[in-house]
């Protein structure tokens, strides 16, 4: 019957100070969502398949966590097909079910259920797992929390200005001050492609452009002539993409003339003909200016480079990176998104959001030491250690007295010996023991000990808890 | 492209007013925990299905949520195992994981691999969703939340004391006031089989016995006659079990003498030669004893014919009903398990737990308006509404302003008539909305409306802040 138990791999455990540490993020995210005005809710883990599936590309469509029909579930499938064993065909017969991917298409699908209930426009937050069956190794892990901040049903960019000065404040509050924050807009990248003669293959451009960080610029380039790309006219806007140095927008209330520079100029004016490039760079500024009025300071470097991966995106894009410790990488991002909605039959709702990455900021965070040390594993003040069960009775009380002060107090409940009591104290870094036998049974003084002075005093009940309260 | 979207079965979206709710119910259970000395950790989704099978009963396996296997699944499958349809067989080689059915099997999980970090006695919550393939019905859910609270490596009964004031802690905080906490100690069942002469049949006893409420008296011992239980025998039990009116017990500071009752006594007579129901009904006295200790007014029923379907249960048993309103159902319960991590190769650890429902509590408090009317779905205090985009702007550093502050405030981000934005504000219950046009810009003063009395006051921002701090 015994067997070693193990975990499905991608997915972890996480111990009481783990958890604290999670909450700790959670939390001042959480806090930051709700003063910029955005409201919480929650979606299932399990979504129908025709709800998640043709969302997020093939590989996306690939890397979902398939739920298997309850009860008989192959009754029904036929014979010729089963020996097939074509594994796509017969998914659809056997799962219509789903583990959620992320929380955008999730909220999409409820802003359309729920329309009837919706003030809009709708800003709403989202804070849960989601789950990719991807390949898992450092900063990749196949069940993960998203923090997700979006408003649906307006157009206005002042939304855009409200998301990057959420990212900018929470990332403040978490003592995580080297990160940059990359802003493109899609209406750029659709200008480029018409401009190399390719109008209608923006996801096709943008899914390659997104691989530059993994694969390198010669490989983009090389899987989109294989793509059918003309080669002399890609070359020519690779040298435009990464202008990297020129491109960097700087907010400052010091330096307001950075903000968008000679470089950017030169591209607008190159491409003047394109509507949506110009209307891209016109959003660009005008987000720009929006974050001067607010007299921010939060360093936006423009990457004409950026392209983000999911298909959905239509204006503006944003990635933030850590930049500092052994893992740059990706611990947020977002954008606007003209039509998420129109897919589950509410067309013409315009949204914007942005995630945060709860582990990879974690992963981040545990590196550079950035947690505050005040951060514990378990809250209880006093143990309570007794000689025999005639004490532990009396402990009971003494405990009850101090809980109903809202003292987190415990009693060791086992008849061990005080030593054995007080290591279990210390190894949970609980600050003072109590400790009664005949001798404080009698007198009502108890011997209250400070685990970290190793002190001792003998007060009574009230005493002590005077002594904690303070 | 456009099809009407929907959600699985037995799930459910949670809107802004009843997340906040449900957060209310969570952070108070948790408070709770929290000042016991309990410690938080968490476990995943997926769980390895030779973790999850074999430790619900027959019945819990088939109700398991299994994932398919992700890629080729149905390579290795033989053709002529495929063309039986027998979907039971054919599971074990396309699915591998299953998602968490409840806490306690994932906690005794967690114990075993991370017994080396552990301390012991180790006293961990946790608050999580689990899922279940059940018939959705009233109060019955696909996916629901419980929160657990168990102590493993530790036989004092102390720790079932412990319990039972958490649960009476957290009820009464929640406002929860008419419920009843039944008791029972599976000891005593055990002494029970041995006096109908099958004493290695305890859980075909239990299984059934469990049913009780739903089945009736009569159907149980129909029941059991059917598995071959002595039918003479089995009613004289009955008759036992279910002297209802007099194994109440009463712990009451002005009443200690209810504690235990002559009926009780009488039966402890009567079987008076199994070692085990006297155990178990010395367990009882003694728990009762240390409920004295601590001055409770707790309402406890013993219940000799309270069950509990789960196996694994050793000792103590315990279920909490709520006894007001149309929803009589079960909002918690729990036990002592005594081996509970040797299934995973860790013998002679002993443990006790208890689990709140987070969704029967909520739909108990919803039913009955327990919930303070202060939860809120939004934080936001002041909508900033504007005439126009320069005005939006100047709205903007206000808005910064207030934000700095720590005051929960957004900017209506479209610009439509001050009525629609108003309609906004007065939709979401904001208190108050600052209006901003030409006039206000220029003389710095701002109109700020009271929501609610509809009065409104010309202050500047600092103003404001003053106003909205107090």
């Amino acid at each position: 019957m015994s067997n070693k138990p193990s975990l499905p791999k991608g997915t972890r455990d996480f111990g009481p100070i783990e958890v604290a540490k999670r909450k700790y993020i959670l939390n001042t995210i959480e806090t930051v969502f709700k003063k910029y005005g955005f409201m919480p809710i929650e979606t299932p883990t399990m979504e129908n398949l025709s709800t998640l599936q043709g969302k997020y590309g093939d590989e996306g469509d690939q890397l979902l966590f398939k739920i298997l029909n309850s009860g008989d579930f192959l009754k029904d499938v036929k014979d010729e097909e089963l020996i097939t064993h074509n594994s796509k065909l017969i998914t659809s017969q056997i799962s219509e079910k789903g583990l959620r991917y992320d929380l955008t298409v999730p909220f999409a699908r409820y802003v359309v259920m729920h329309q009837n209930e919706i003030t809009f426009p709708f800003k709403r937050y989202q804070m849960q797992p989601v789950w990719r069956a991807d390949r898992p190794q450092k900063g990749r892990y196949r069940e993960f929390w998203q923090c997700d901040a979006d408003v649906v049903g307006s157009d206005s960019l002042l939304n855009e200005v409200d998301l990057i000065q959420i990212y900018d404040e929470a990332f403040v509050k978490l003592g995580i001050k080297n990160y940059e924050l990359r802003i493109n807009n899609r209406k750029i990248l659709q200008g480029i492609v018409e401009e190399i003669g390719a109008p209608e293959r923006l996801i096709d451009f943008t899914i390659s452009l997104d691989k530059i960080d993994k694969i390198g610029k010669d490989e983009v380039i090389e899987e989109l002539i294989d793509k059918g790309f003309d080669k002399l006219k890609l070359n020519g806007i690779f040298d435009i993409l990464f202008v990297q140095e020129d491109s960097t927008i700087f907010l400052s209330s010091t330096k307001p003339r950075f903000i968008y520079n000679i470089s950017l100029l030169q591209i607008s004016d190159y491409y003047k003909s394109s509507k949506m490039f110009k209307e891209g760079v016109d959003e660009l500024y005008k987000i720009g200016n929006s974050l001067l009025a607010v007299n921010s300071s939060i360093n936006i470097k423009m990457d004409l480079s950026l392209a983000r991966g999911l298909s959905y995106y239509t204006g503006c894009i944003f990635e933030v990176v850590s930049t500092e410790g052994s893992l740059k990488s990706s611990i947020g991002g977002g954008g606007r998104y003209d039509n998420l909605t129109g897919i589950f039959g509410l067309p013409n709702v315009s949204g914007v959001g942005i995630s945060f990455g709860l582990d990879r900021i974690y992963d981040v965070m545990d590196e550079l030491n950035l947690f505050p040390p005040t951060i514990t594993s378990t809250h209880t003040k006093v143990l309570f250690c007794c000689f025999d069960s005639a004490s532990q009775q009396y402990a009971l009380s003494c405990l009850k007295k101090l809980r109903d002060e809202n003292i987190a107090s415990e009693i060791y409940p086992d008849l061990k010996k005080i030593g054995k009591q007080l290591d279990y104290a210390n190894a949970l870094q609980i600050p003072y023991a109590c400790i009664i036998g005949d001798n404080e049974m009698q007198s009502g003084k108890l011997v209250l000990k400070n685990l970290q002075s190793g002190t001792q005093q003998e007060l009574s009940i009230d005493e002590i808890i005077i002594l904690l309260h303070r």
